[in-house]
């Protein structure tokens, strides 16, 4: 029995939460549930895509990924399972895949729903039992019908013109670390090993690269390639974020020399 | 083995989830532990039994439901196991049974303790052996004596007079959904489909009712049988709440021509 | 395949707690994964003390203790894994175990790290496998080098003077109980059953020790021995600490007759 993994923006108050992993344990009791986060922020894709996008490759093979998120069905977009990179994912396509994935995912099947059984609790009513299906080992081909395209949303890029780098920030962890879509290769491609300058708000800056956040002292700002090799403002010990008051999608440049 | 729930007001922060979590497995080390929330309002009963009252019923017959929240030992109530619905419970009898049950609990027995041994933290202490044993497979009647009744809370109901019903708020999720005690078999009884109107706060009304949240755009209020039938008042990708400002126990008023 | 707990200050939003459980599950897919707590506060090593020290004696003898936090790898401290009463534990050297344990553990290894693979997520990339080699069983001795000496935090501890007992707050739980560092022994040792008075902010005092928390009306002071023998200043059914607002290690007296 593989593992199911959950995704969402259901908060861990209200019922939600226990009823899908109910409706998993009714459906395979030997199932094994994951928690990657329930709190999402409310309706926000590119949050859930961030977040589910770093923590997934973690898992082993098979593991089987729901998506609680923006899941209201519609006649364009409807629901999925896909597999990629040996993982199975499960969700409305609302274009988060599209957020996650930066190919094509290998194979995608449109999930078949009967309109008269309609739920407006999809997670539990339709999610889980696809889940457990792939879970128990179902070919996905055999969940529903090919779907060749996916909603597709563009996502924001890091883009460079000649020596210099302009990215944003793409996620704010809770300890005020601003990770943007800046990541070593295009870092090392552009600056070639020359000086720089990382320019943030509120005339700070940053001249080097850290390989640990104890390089610096407490307090102080550094920049660091995180464990996914995208690049980090980080304050050691410290809540960046309350100094720089950086948002989601603001941008970020670097200029080499 | 049969799967543990934990419905508690411990918070996450605190090492009380983790005490109990450890309790179990050293009773039963294959124990399967599911929270279904641990933030519950502190001591509000009619919050707990609504979460819980909505989430067990989606898990595997005989799971056992321990509920951790107003568990001072009183003469009066005491603790209390119960057996309805091929489901367990084990709580203490402070009246949040009689919000979760509708009828009479097939089975209660009374959990006999040693006044000696009376726990200031008696989910870990008490409790979680209880559960142990029912989720082996102890019959019910092995674990204490029967009890005749429970402490009764009288739970709020949607009340008719005439062409019309009112109901009143019995909870809010974490979207702002406004979840009332009016389900569809009374709004159909009384309203034999004729035109309504919702009557809300601030001079808001409702129509109409929904069979999807994306019926309507954005932003807009909406009316819709949640997934146990009861009447939800929500805002399609919004917080209905900022709004309408609606508290727990407010009431509804729906008018039938 | 025993159990791996954490303790961790990440929260529960990021993809940090679901991307250890995925590595943890990739190398032993039968682990059982517990939370202890994911909130505890940013970087506050005497608040993740308090709370592993009061949750890990409730779980089976060889269970794993992660913890995650201040895991920054310093040439002084680094990396250790522990056995101590029977339980194992993983973390930095950063002065914590000082805080958990007050005898010297049983066993201490220092976990040997390639500095060419340094990481800066070491609970996933680090931890993980230390845990899951204690977990199925690998003797502690085989994780690496014996080491003698762990950072050492002092803790606050409650002393005595004549019959006055000087302590202070060492944990405030969700509840807003005030849990101190006075235990029942020096309680006892100290007070030789005579009266006393417990001198609290704000003018209030209280002069018995409560049993329960159902002794005294509901929003009026206790003082307890709580589940682990310290005394707790609780408020029956409210929170004690709007009205004294005491923070951690503010200071408590007892004056006995």
């Amino acid at each position: 029995m593989a593992i199911i993994t959950l995704t969402t923006d259901f908060g861990l108050k209200d019922h939600y939460v226990g009823s899908v992993k109910g409706a998993i344990l009714n459906q395979s009791p030997s199932a094994v549930i994951i928690d990657i986060s329930h709190q999402i922020e409310k309706f926000n894709i590119q949050d859930a895509a961030f977040i589910l996008k770093e923590a997934y490759p973690n898992f082993p093979k098979n593991t089987v990924h729901i998506i609680g998120l923006q899941t209201e069905y519609t006649a364009s977009g409807g629901y999925v399972a896909l597999e990629h990179n040996e993982h199975f994912f499960i969700g409305a396509d609302n274009g988060i895949f599209s957020l996650i994935f930066e190919e094509q995912p290998k194979t995608i099947v449109e999930i078949q729903i009967n309109p008269k059984l309609k739920s407006i609790f999809p997670v539990r009513d339709i999610f889980t039992g696809i889940a457990c299906k792939l879970a128990s080992g179902t070919s996905i081909k055999n969940i529903g019908n090919p779907k060749q395209n996916l909603v597709q949303r563009l996502p924001f890029r890091a883009t460079s013109m000649g020596n210099i780098i302009r990215g944003s920030v793409v996620f704010i962890d809770s300890y005020g670390n601003v990770i943007t879509n800046i990541d070593r290769s295009l870092f090392e491609q552009i600056g070639k090993g020359e000086q720089f300058v990382i320019e943030l708000a509120r005339n700070n800056q940053i001249e080097r690269i850290s390989n640990e956040y104890n390089e610096v002292p407490e307090g102080e700002l550094l920049a660091i390639f995180n464990s996914s090799n995208h690049l980090e403002i980080a304050m050691r010990n410290g809540t960046i974020n309350t100094m720089l008051n950086l948002k989601l999608n603001d941008s970020i440049t670097i200029r080499f020399q």
